[in-house]
Protein backbone atom coordinates (compact mmCIF):
# COMPACT_ATOMS: atom_id res chain seq x y z
CA UNK A 1 0.00 0.00 0.00
CA UNK A 2 0.79 3.33 -0.47
CA UNK A 3 3.35 5.05 2.49
CA UNK A 4 0.74 8.12 2.43
CA UNK A 5 -2.19 5.84 4.33
CA UNK A 6 0.91 4.30 6.83
CA UNK A 7 0.02 5.61 10.45
CA UNK A 8 2.15 4.41 13.03
CA UNK A 9 -0.39 2.80 15.75
CA UNK A 10 2.02 4.06 19.21
CA UNK A 11 2.00 0.56 20.87
CA UNK A 12 4.32 -1.19 17.95
CA UNK A 13 7.11 1.11 19.51
CA UNK A 14 5.77 0.24 23.47
CA UNK A 15 9.31 0.73 24.68
CA UNK A 16 8.45 4.38 23.22
CA UNK A 17 7.14 7.44 25.00
CA UNK A 18 4.76 9.72 23.05
CA UNK A 19 7.80 12.05 22.32
CA UNK A 20 9.50 9.63 21.38
CA UNK A 21 7.18 8.42 19.13
CA UNK A 22 6.21 10.98 17.34
CA UNK A 23 9.97 12.05 16.65
CA UNK A 24 10.84 8.56 15.18
CA UNK A 25 7.25 9.47 13.00
CA UNK A 26 8.72 12.60 11.84
CA UNK A 27 12.64 10.74 11.52
CA UNK A 28 10.71 8.31 9.13
CA UNK A 29 8.51 10.41 7.04
CA UNK A 30 5.44 8.82 8.85
CA UNK A 31 2.55 11.33 8.85
CA UNK A 32 0.09 9.59 10.83
CA UNK A 33 0.08 8.41 14.69
CA UNK A 34 -2.32 6.14 16.67
CA UNK A 35 -2.10 7.67 20.21
CA UNK A 36 -2.51 5.71 23.04
CA UNK A 37 -4.01 7.13 26.45
CA UNK A 38 -1.21 6.14 28.88
CA UNK A 39 1.07 7.41 26.73
CA UNK A 40 -1.07 10.89 26.39
CA UNK A 41 -1.36 10.38 30.48
CA UNK A 42 2.34 10.08 31.38
CA UNK A 43 3.07 13.86 29.14
CA UNK A 44 -0.33 15.10 29.79
CA UNK A 45 -3.20 16.25 27.32
CA UNK A 46 -1.85 19.70 26.24
CA UNK A 47 1.69 18.56 25.66
CA UNK A 48 0.16 15.61 23.44
CA UNK A 49 -1.59 17.85 21.22
CA UNK A 50 1.65 20.27 20.96
CA UNK A 51 3.60 17.25 20.19
CA UNK A 52 1.31 16.20 17.29
CA UNK A 53 0.34 19.53 15.79
CA UNK A 54 4.24 20.96 15.73
CA UNK A 55 5.15 17.68 14.31
CA UNK A 56 2.27 17.90 11.77
CA UNK A 57 1.15 14.80 12.58
CA UNK A 58 -2.31 13.64 11.97
CA UNK A 59 -3.92 11.39 14.82
CA UNK A 60 -6.07 8.63 13.32
CA UNK A 61 -7.15 7.41 16.33
CA UNK A 62 -6.84 7.37 20.24
CA UNK A 63 -6.98 4.08 22.15
CA UNK A 64 -8.98 3.45 23.86
CA UNK A 65 -12.25 3.70 25.49
CA UNK A 66 -14.71 1.07 26.76
CA UNK A 67 -14.41 -1.17 28.64
CA UNK A 68 -18.19 -1.58 30.03
CA UNK A 69 -17.89 -4.65 31.06
CA UNK A 70 -17.23 -5.09 34.69
CA UNK A 71 -20.04 -5.50 36.87
CA UNK A 72 -18.46 -4.64 40.01
CA UNK A 73 -16.95 -1.30 38.54
CA UNK A 74 -18.07 1.92 39.71
CA UNK A 75 -20.39 3.08 36.66
CA UNK A 76 -19.94 7.07 37.28
CA UNK A 77 -16.45 6.07 37.15
CA UNK A 78 -16.17 4.14 33.98
CA UNK A 79 -18.73 7.24 32.02
CA UNK A 80 -15.97 9.36 33.67
CA UNK A 81 -13.38 7.87 31.72
CA UNK A 82 -15.11 7.60 28.65
CA UNK A 83 -15.68 11.29 28.31
CA UNK A 84 -12.07 12.04 28.97
CA UNK A 85 -11.18 9.19 26.58
CA UNK A 86 -13.95 11.93 24.00
CA UNK A 87 -11.86 14.80 25.13
CA UNK A 88 -8.63 13.68 24.29
CA UNK A 89 -9.89 12.49 20.65
CA UNK A 90 -11.27 15.87 20.44
CA UNK A 91 -8.03 17.65 21.68
CA UNK A 92 -6.00 15.95 19.03
CA UNK A 93 -8.65 15.74 16.20
CA UNK A 94 -8.68 12.24 16.37
CA UNK A 95 -10.30 10.60 13.18
CA UNK A 96 -11.94 8.42 15.93
CA UNK A 97 -11.92 7.01 19.19
CA UNK A 98 -11.31 3.06 19.32
CA UNK A 99 -14.02 1.21 21.70
CA UNK A 100 -12.07 -2.00 23.50
CA UNK A 101 -15.84 -3.03 25.01
CA UNK A 102 -14.17 -5.32 27.93
CA UNK A 103 -13.88 -8.50 28.97
CA UNK A 104 -16.27 -11.12 30.55
CA UNK A 105 -15.43 -11.76 34.25
CA UNK A 106 -18.26 -13.81 35.35
CA UNK A 107 -20.49 -16.12 33.71
CA UNK A 108 -23.07 -13.75 32.08
CA UNK A 109 -21.51 -13.12 28.47
CA UNK A 110 -25.34 -11.85 27.18
CA UNK A 111 -25.26 -9.31 30.35
CA UNK A 112 -21.85 -8.15 29.58
CA UNK A 113 -22.87 -7.69 26.26
CA UNK A 114 -25.94 -5.56 27.02
CA UNK A 115 -23.39 -3.52 29.36
CA UNK A 116 -21.44 -2.40 26.61
CA UNK A 117 -24.83 -1.41 24.23
CA UNK A 118 -25.80 0.54 27.68
CA UNK A 119 -22.35 2.10 28.08
CA UNK A 120 -21.77 2.96 24.32
CA UNK A 121 -25.79 4.81 23.92
CA UNK A 122 -24.96 6.57 27.22
CA UNK A 123 -21.61 7.71 25.83
CA UNK A 124 -22.54 8.71 22.46
CA UNK A 125 -24.08 12.32 23.09
CA UNK A 126 -21.23 13.23 24.62
CA UNK A 127 -18.94 12.48 21.59
CA UNK A 128 -21.31 13.25 19.35
CA UNK A 129 -21.63 17.12 21.47
CA UNK A 130 -17.33 17.08 21.10
CA UNK A 131 -17.42 15.88 17.10
CA UNK A 132 -15.62 12.92 18.22
CA UNK A 133 -16.93 9.57 16.02
CA UNK A 134 -16.74 6.31 18.18
CA UNK A 135 -15.29 3.09 16.90
CA UNK A 136 -16.13 0.13 17.92
CA UNK A 137 -13.17 -3.01 17.76
CA UNK A 138 -14.55 -6.22 17.18
CA UNK A 139 -11.55 -8.65 19.04
CA UNK A 140 -10.52 -11.72 18.03
CA UNK A 141 -12.76 -14.48 19.93
CA UNK A 142 -9.60 -15.73 22.26
CA UNK A 143 -9.52 -11.92 23.42
CA UNK A 144 -12.95 -12.57 25.09
CA UNK A 145 -11.49 -12.95 28.68
CA UNK A 146 -8.88 -10.47 28.26
CA UNK A 147 -10.28 -7.07 26.43
CA UNK A 148 -13.86 -7.86 25.01
CA UNK A 149 -17.19 -9.52 24.64
CA UNK A 150 -17.50 -8.23 21.14
CA UNK A 151 -15.69 -10.67 19.07
CA UNK A 152 -17.03 -10.38 15.40
CA UNK A 153 -18.06 -7.17 12.89
CA UNK A 154 -21.20 -8.64 12.28
CA UNK A 155 -21.72 -8.55 16.07
CA UNK A 156 -20.04 -4.64 16.23
CA UNK A 157 -22.28 -3.82 13.08
CA UNK A 158 -25.26 -4.96 14.65
CA UNK A 159 -24.39 -3.34 17.82
CA UNK A 160 -24.03 0.25 15.55
CA UNK A 161 -27.46 -0.69 13.68
CA UNK A 162 -29.17 -1.25 17.45
CA UNK A 163 -27.62 2.62 18.24
CA UNK A 164 -29.06 3.80 14.33
CA UNK A 165 -25.75 3.52 12.36
CA UNK A 166 -23.95 6.06 14.00
CA UNK A 167 -21.11 4.42 15.57
CA UNK A 168 -18.36 2.81 13.13
CA UNK A 169 -16.33 0.09 13.15
CA UNK A 170 -12.19 -0.26 13.76
CA UNK A 171 -11.40 -3.66 11.00
CA UNK A 172 -8.57 -4.85 12.42
CA UNK A 173 -7.01 -7.69 10.12
CA UNK A 174 -5.38 -9.39 13.19
CA UNK A 175 -8.92 -10.13 14.71
CA UNK A 176 -11.34 -10.22 12.14
CA UNK A 177 -9.06 -12.71 8.79
CA UNK A 178 -10.55 -16.09 10.10
CA UNK A 179 -13.68 -15.12 9.67
CA UNK A 180 -15.87 -16.83 7.35
CA UNK A 181 -18.46 -14.32 7.50
CA UNK A 182 -15.77 -11.41 6.37
CA UNK A 183 -16.60 -10.41 2.98
CA UNK A 184 -20.12 -10.12 3.68
CA UNK A 185 -20.21 -8.02 6.63
CA UNK A 186 -17.13 -5.57 5.14
CA UNK A 187 -19.79 -4.86 2.83
CA UNK A 188 -22.57 -3.85 4.97
CA UNK A 189 -19.68 -1.72 6.77
CA UNK A 190 -19.45 0.60 4.19
CA UNK A 191 -18.77 3.75 5.48
CA UNK A 192 -18.98 2.80 9.07
CA UNK A 193 -15.25 1.63 8.48
CA UNK A 194 -13.82 3.74 10.73
CA UNK A 195 -10.32 2.51 10.54
CA UNK A 196 -8.51 -0.53 9.75
CA UNK A 197 -5.48 -2.16 11.41
CA UNK A 198 -2.86 -4.46 10.03
CA UNK A 199 -0.56 -7.11 11.21
CA UNK A 200 0.09 -10.67 10.61
CA UNK A 201 -1.01 -13.75 12.13
CA UNK A 202 2.06 -15.47 12.59
CA UNK A 203 1.70 -19.72 12.19
CA UNK A 204 3.01 -20.96 15.53
CA UNK A 205 1.33 -17.92 17.48
CA UNK A 206 2.32 -18.80 21.24
CA UNK A 207 0.86 -15.90 23.10
CA UNK A 208 -2.59 -14.74 22.98
CA UNK A 209 -1.80 -10.94 23.48
CA UNK A 210 1.90 -9.78 22.52
CA UNK A 211 2.64 -12.14 19.77
CA UNK A 212 1.61 -10.26 16.71
CA UNK A 213 3.14 -10.80 13.31
CA UNK A 214 4.91 -8.38 11.12
CA UNK A 215 3.38 -7.95 7.90
CA UNK A 216 4.77 -11.03 5.32
CA UNK A 217 5.75 -12.59 8.53
CA UNK A 218 2.29 -14.72 8.68
CA UNK A 219 -0.89 -16.16 7.13
CA UNK A 220 -2.90 -13.34 6.41
CA UNK A 221 -3.96 -12.22 2.44
CA UNK A 222 -3.50 -8.84 3.88
CA UNK A 223 -3.52 -7.35 -0.23
CA UNK A 224 -6.69 -9.46 -0.45
CA UNK A 225 -8.33 -8.02 2.81
CA UNK A 226 -6.85 -4.57 1.67
CA UNK A 227 -9.21 -4.87 -1.51
CA UNK A 228 -12.44 -6.05 0.44
CA UNK A 229 -11.47 -2.60 3.01
CA UNK A 230 -10.92 -0.49 0.09
CA UNK A 231 -13.95 -1.90 -2.19
CA UNK A 232 -16.63 -1.28 1.38
CA UNK A 233 -14.95 2.45 0.63
CA UNK A 234 -12.55 3.03 3.09
CA UNK A 235 -10.07 5.09 2.12
CA UNK A 236 -8.00 6.80 4.93
CA UNK A 237 -5.08 5.84 7.50
CA UNK A 238 -4.22 2.45 7.90
CA UNK A 239 -2.73 1.39 11.07
CA UNK A 240 0.62 -0.54 12.00
CA UNK A 241 -0.49 -2.20 15.18
CA UNK A 242 1.73 -4.88 16.66
CA UNK A 243 1.77 -5.86 19.99
CA UNK A 244 4.43 -8.09 20.58
CA UNK A 245 6.83 -8.68 23.10
CA UNK A 246 9.76 -10.10 19.63
CA UNK A 247 9.35 -6.27 18.25
CA UNK A 248 9.47 -4.51 21.01
CA UNK A 249 13.05 -5.80 22.17
CA UNK A 250 13.92 -4.52 18.24
CA UNK A 251 15.26 -0.94 18.51
CA UNK A 252 12.86 0.97 17.16
CA UNK A 253 14.10 2.80 14.09
CA UNK A 254 14.87 -1.27 12.77
CA UNK A 255 11.27 -1.78 13.72
CA UNK A 256 9.85 1.37 11.78
CA UNK A 257 12.29 0.77 8.82
CA UNK A 258 10.83 -2.75 8.64
CA UNK A 259 7.09 -2.09 8.51
CA UNK A 260 7.50 0.77 6.13
CA UNK A 261 8.75 -1.52 3.88
CA UNK A 262 7.00 -4.65 5.00
CA UNK A 263 3.81 -1.94 4.66
CA UNK A 264 4.75 -1.39 1.27
CA UNK A 265 5.28 -4.71 0.37
CA UNK A 266 2.45 -6.42 1.90
CA UNK A 267 -0.63 -4.39 2.70
CA UNK B 1 -25.48 -33.55 34.04
CA UNK B 2 -26.53 -36.62 34.94
CA UNK B 3 -23.55 -39.21 35.29
CA UNK B 4 -25.18 -41.59 32.82
CA UNK B 5 -24.41 -39.34 29.98
CA UNK B 6 -20.71 -39.19 30.58
CA UNK B 7 -18.15 -40.39 28.19
CA UNK B 8 -14.41 -39.63 29.18
CA UNK B 9 -12.81 -38.40 25.92
CA UNK B 10 -9.36 -39.95 26.42
CA UNK B 11 -7.18 -37.22 25.80
CA UNK B 12 -8.13 -35.84 29.33
CA UNK B 13 -5.95 -38.51 30.20
CA UNK B 14 -3.57 -38.44 28.20
CA UNK B 15 -0.75 -40.25 29.84
CA UNK B 16 -2.55 -42.86 29.23
CA UNK B 17 -2.61 -45.63 26.87
CA UNK B 18 -6.12 -47.60 25.69
CA UNK B 19 -5.85 -50.03 28.47
CA UNK B 20 -5.33 -48.05 31.35
CA UNK B 21 -8.16 -45.76 30.26
CA UNK B 22 -10.42 -48.38 29.57
CA UNK B 23 -9.84 -49.60 33.14
CA UNK B 24 -10.13 -46.13 34.96
CA UNK B 25 -13.55 -45.98 32.75
CA UNK B 26 -14.49 -49.17 34.50
CA UNK B 27 -12.63 -48.13 37.66
CA UNK B 28 -15.06 -44.93 38.09
CA UNK B 29 -18.24 -46.42 36.46
CA UNK B 30 -17.88 -44.17 33.50
CA UNK B 31 -20.04 -45.87 30.63
CA UNK B 32 -18.92 -44.82 27.39
CA UNK B 33 -15.25 -43.55 26.21
CA UNK B 34 -14.22 -41.05 23.03
CA UNK B 35 -11.18 -42.74 21.47
CA UNK B 36 -7.94 -41.43 20.11
CA UNK B 37 -6.68 -42.96 16.59
CA UNK B 38 -3.10 -42.80 18.30
CA UNK B 39 -4.03 -44.89 21.41
CA UNK B 40 -5.71 -47.06 18.93
CA UNK B 41 -2.55 -47.76 16.92
CA UNK B 42 -0.18 -48.30 20.05
CA UNK B 43 -2.66 -51.16 20.70
CA UNK B 44 -3.65 -52.53 17.42
CA UNK B 45 -7.76 -51.94 16.25
CA UNK B 46 -8.42 -55.70 17.34
CA UNK B 47 -7.47 -55.12 20.75
CA UNK B 48 -8.86 -52.01 20.95
CA UNK B 49 -12.24 -53.36 20.11
CA UNK B 50 -11.30 -56.36 22.72
CA UNK B 51 -10.83 -53.84 25.03
CA UNK B 52 -13.79 -51.79 25.17
CA UNK B 53 -16.47 -54.62 24.16
CA UNK B 54 -15.07 -56.59 27.32
CA UNK B 55 -15.76 -53.62 29.59
CA UNK B 56 -18.90 -52.87 27.81
CA UNK B 57 -18.04 -49.20 27.12
CA UNK B 58 -20.10 -47.93 24.86
CA UNK B 59 -17.93 -45.44 21.90
CA UNK B 60 -19.15 -42.36 21.39
CA UNK B 61 -16.58 -41.18 18.70
CA UNK B 62 -13.26 -41.60 17.46
CA UNK B 63 -11.02 -38.66 17.15
CA UNK B 64 -9.92 -37.84 14.48
CA UNK B 65 -10.20 -38.02 10.45
CA UNK B 66 -10.00 -34.72 8.45
CA UNK B 67 -6.67 -32.99 7.99
CA UNK B 68 -7.82 -31.93 4.34
CA UNK B 69 -6.17 -28.90 3.82
CA UNK B 70 -2.43 -29.28 3.04
CA UNK B 71 -1.65 -28.38 -0.41
CA UNK B 72 1.46 -30.19 0.15
CA UNK B 73 0.18 -33.57 0.90
CA UNK B 74 -0.34 -36.77 -1.11
CA UNK B 75 -4.35 -36.99 -1.78
CA UNK B 76 -4.08 -40.63 -1.68
CA UNK B 77 -2.22 -40.52 1.21
CA UNK B 78 -4.71 -38.34 2.89
CA UNK B 79 -7.74 -40.23 1.54
CA UNK B 80 -6.33 -43.77 2.97
CA UNK B 81 -6.08 -42.09 6.22
CA UNK B 82 -9.08 -40.71 5.97
CA UNK B 83 -10.84 -44.03 5.37
CA UNK B 84 -8.50 -46.45 8.26
CA UNK B 85 -10.03 -43.47 10.46
CA UNK B 86 -13.73 -44.47 9.44
CA UNK B 87 -13.02 -48.35 9.25
CA UNK B 88 -11.47 -47.99 13.23
CA UNK B 89 -15.18 -45.82 14.04
CA UNK B 90 -17.08 -48.39 12.68
CA UNK B 91 -15.26 -51.30 14.09
CA UNK B 92 -15.50 -49.54 17.07
CA UNK B 93 -19.25 -48.98 16.94
CA UNK B 94 -18.52 -44.95 17.37
CA UNK B 95 -21.18 -42.84 17.37
CA UNK B 96 -19.48 -40.87 15.11
CA UNK B 97 -15.89 -39.63 13.53
CA UNK B 98 -14.87 -36.64 14.20
CA UNK B 99 -13.69 -34.48 11.23
CA UNK B 100 -10.73 -32.05 12.76
CA UNK B 101 -10.60 -30.28 9.06
CA UNK B 102 -7.46 -29.31 8.87
CA UNK B 103 -4.89 -26.08 9.46
CA UNK B 104 -4.08 -22.78 7.28
CA UNK B 105 -0.62 -23.32 6.02
CA UNK B 106 -0.38 -21.00 3.17
CA UNK B 107 -2.49 -17.69 2.48
CA UNK B 108 -5.15 -19.09 0.83
CA UNK B 109 -8.08 -19.66 3.56
CA UNK B 110 -10.36 -20.10 0.88
CA UNK B 111 -8.82 -22.59 -0.98
CA UNK B 112 -8.07 -24.39 2.36
CA UNK B 113 -11.74 -24.58 2.85
CA UNK B 114 -12.39 -25.39 -0.61
CA UNK B 115 -10.02 -28.73 -0.28
CA UNK B 116 -12.51 -29.29 3.27
CA UNK B 117 -15.38 -29.68 1.49
CA UNK B 118 -13.66 -31.74 -1.35
CA UNK B 119 -12.29 -34.42 0.95
CA UNK B 120 -15.59 -34.67 3.45
CA UNK B 121 -17.52 -35.10 0.02
CA UNK B 122 -15.00 -37.72 -1.14
CA UNK B 123 -15.12 -39.46 2.11
CA UNK B 124 -18.71 -39.82 2.37
CA UNK B 125 -19.92 -42.05 0.32
CA UNK B 126 -17.29 -44.42 2.50
CA UNK B 127 -18.62 -43.51 5.44
CA UNK B 128 -21.79 -44.42 4.36
CA UNK B 129 -21.03 -47.58 3.12
CA UNK B 130 -19.64 -48.69 6.69
CA UNK B 131 -22.57 -47.21 8.74
CA UNK B 132 -20.28 -44.09 10.11
CA UNK B 133 -21.24 -40.70 10.41
CA UNK B 134 -19.38 -38.15 9.95
CA UNK B 135 -19.26 -34.95 12.01
CA UNK B 136 -17.54 -31.71 11.79
CA UNK B 137 -16.30 -30.33 14.91
CA UNK B 138 -15.52 -26.55 14.38
CA UNK B 139 -12.24 -25.30 16.16
CA UNK B 140 -11.61 -22.19 17.71
CA UNK B 141 -10.76 -19.09 15.52
CA UNK B 142 -7.19 -19.28 17.62
CA UNK B 143 -6.64 -22.72 16.06
CA UNK B 144 -6.95 -21.68 12.81
CA UNK B 145 -3.15 -22.20 12.03
CA UNK B 146 -2.82 -24.89 14.30
CA UNK B 147 -5.76 -27.55 13.37
CA UNK B 148 -8.97 -26.12 11.76
CA UNK B 149 -10.10 -23.59 9.27
CA UNK B 150 -13.55 -24.70 9.90
CA UNK B 151 -14.24 -21.87 13.13
CA UNK B 152 -17.88 -21.40 13.83
CA UNK B 153 -20.83 -23.67 14.11
CA UNK B 154 -22.42 -21.60 11.10
CA UNK B 155 -19.45 -22.71 8.61
CA UNK B 156 -19.94 -26.17 9.73
CA UNK B 157 -23.89 -26.18 8.91
CA UNK B 158 -22.44 -24.71 5.54
CA UNK B 159 -20.55 -27.34 4.79
CA UNK B 160 -22.83 -30.08 6.09
CA UNK B 161 -25.89 -27.98 3.44
CA UNK B 162 -23.36 -28.26 0.92
CA UNK B 163 -23.04 -31.86 1.19
CA UNK B 164 -26.96 -32.62 1.69
CA UNK B 165 -27.28 -32.39 5.07
CA UNK B 166 -25.82 -35.71 5.73
CA UNK B 167 -22.41 -34.93 7.80
CA UNK B 168 -23.55 -33.58 11.51
CA UNK B 169 -21.20 -31.52 13.56
CA UNK B 170 -19.75 -31.74 17.34
CA UNK B 171 -20.18 -28.98 19.35
CA UNK B 172 -17.40 -28.73 21.57
CA UNK B 173 -18.00 -25.99 24.36
CA UNK B 174 -14.63 -24.38 23.90
CA UNK B 175 -14.55 -23.66 20.49
CA UNK B 176 -18.26 -22.28 20.16
CA UNK B 177 -18.93 -20.83 23.42
CA UNK B 178 -17.82 -17.29 22.67
CA UNK B 179 -20.39 -16.94 19.40
CA UNK B 180 -22.90 -14.67 19.39
CA UNK B 181 -24.43 -16.54 16.97
CA UNK B 182 -24.34 -19.43 19.02
CA UNK B 183 -27.98 -20.22 20.01
CA UNK B 184 -29.29 -19.58 16.40
CA UNK B 185 -26.37 -21.41 14.81
CA UNK B 186 -27.86 -24.83 17.73
CA UNK B 187 -31.07 -24.68 17.07
CA UNK B 188 -30.30 -24.62 12.79
CA UNK B 189 -28.54 -27.95 13.65
CA UNK B 190 -30.94 -29.66 15.19
CA UNK B 191 -30.55 -33.71 14.88
CA UNK B 192 -27.59 -32.91 13.22
CA UNK B 193 -25.61 -32.69 16.50
CA UNK B 194 -23.65 -35.79 16.90
CA UNK B 195 -21.94 -35.15 19.61
CA UNK B 196 -21.48 -32.11 22.72
CA UNK B 197 -17.90 -32.00 24.72
CA UNK B 198 -17.29 -30.46 27.38
CA UNK B 199 -14.21 -28.25 28.90
CA UNK B 200 -14.15 -24.68 30.39
CA UNK B 201 -12.24 -21.64 29.22
CA UNK B 202 -10.02 -20.31 32.12
CA UNK B 203 -10.09 -16.83 32.35
CA UNK B 204 -5.97 -16.20 32.80
CA UNK B 205 -5.64 -18.94 29.37
CA UNK B 206 -2.19 -18.83 28.90
CA UNK B 207 -1.84 -21.62 25.52
CA UNK B 208 -3.65 -21.83 22.67
CA UNK B 209 -3.71 -25.54 22.44
CA UNK B 210 -3.19 -26.59 26.12
CA UNK B 211 -5.07 -24.61 28.90
CA UNK B 212 -8.28 -25.72 28.67
CA UNK B 213 -9.70 -25.80 31.93
CA UNK B 214 -12.23 -28.19 34.34
CA UNK B 215 -15.50 -27.49 33.98
CA UNK B 216 -16.21 -25.17 37.26
CA UNK B 217 -13.11 -23.88 36.77
CA UNK B 218 -13.50 -21.12 33.88
CA UNK B 219 -16.14 -18.45 32.16
CA UNK B 220 -18.41 -20.60 30.13
CA UNK B 221 -22.11 -21.05 31.15
CA UNK B 222 -22.26 -24.80 30.58
CA UNK B 223 -25.64 -25.14 31.99
CA UNK B 224 -27.42 -22.89 29.49
CA UNK B 225 -25.37 -24.30 26.82
CA UNK B 226 -26.08 -27.56 27.71
CA UNK B 227 -29.71 -26.49 27.32
CA UNK B 228 -29.48 -24.89 24.31
CA UNK B 229 -27.77 -28.43 23.16
CA UNK B 230 -30.70 -30.47 24.60
CA UNK B 231 -33.68 -27.77 23.02
CA UNK B 232 -31.87 -28.75 19.61
CA UNK B 233 -32.63 -32.18 20.42
CA UNK B 234 -29.55 -33.60 21.23
CA UNK B 235 -29.80 -36.67 24.32
CA UNK B 236 -26.50 -38.89 23.37
CA UNK B 237 -23.51 -39.31 24.98
CA UNK B 238 -21.57 -35.56 26.90
CA UNK B 239 -17.31 -36.01 26.08
CA UNK B 240 -15.40 -34.70 29.44
CA UNK B 241 -11.87 -33.57 26.65
CA UNK B 242 -9.38 -31.69 28.79
CA UNK B 243 -6.71 -30.66 26.49
CA UNK B 244 -4.06 -29.72 29.63
CA UNK B 245 -1.16 -29.76 30.18
CA UNK B 246 -1.67 -28.90 34.36
CA UNK B 247 -4.39 -31.80 34.92
CA UNK B 248 -2.40 -34.05 32.60
CA UNK B 249 0.18 -33.89 35.42
CA UNK B 250 -2.31 -35.40 37.68
CA UNK B 251 -3.19 -38.64 39.07
CA UNK B 252 -5.97 -39.92 36.18
CA UNK B 253 -7.55 -41.09 39.23
CA UNK B 254 -8.13 -38.25 40.77
CA UNK B 255 -8.86 -36.33 37.70
CA UNK B 256 -11.72 -38.17 37.14
CA UNK B 257 -13.36 -38.07 40.51
CA UNK B 258 -12.77 -34.50 39.79
CA UNK B 259 -14.61 -34.13 36.49
CA UNK B 260 -17.20 -36.79 37.36
CA UNK B 261 -18.13 -34.48 40.50
CA UNK B 262 -17.96 -31.40 37.94
CA UNK B 263 -20.01 -33.22 35.38
CA UNK B 264 -22.83 -33.40 38.01
CA UNK B 265 -22.43 -29.82 39.05
CA UNK B 266 -21.46 -27.57 36.33
CA UNK B 267 -22.92 -29.62 32.86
Amino acid sequence: MDLGRLSLNQITLNSLGLPEAVAACERHEVGAIAVWRDKIAAVGLDRAVDLVRSAGLHVSSVCRGGMFTDPAADPAAVREDNRRAVDEAAALRADSLVLVCGPLLDHDLAGARARVQDGITELLPYARDHGVRLAIEPLHPMMISRRSVISTLAQALDLSDALDGEVGVIVDAYHVWWDPDLETQLARAGARIAGYHVSDWLPGTADLLLDRGMMGDGLIDLPRLSALVADAGYRGPVEVEILSSRWWAEDPDDTVRTLRKRFEEFV
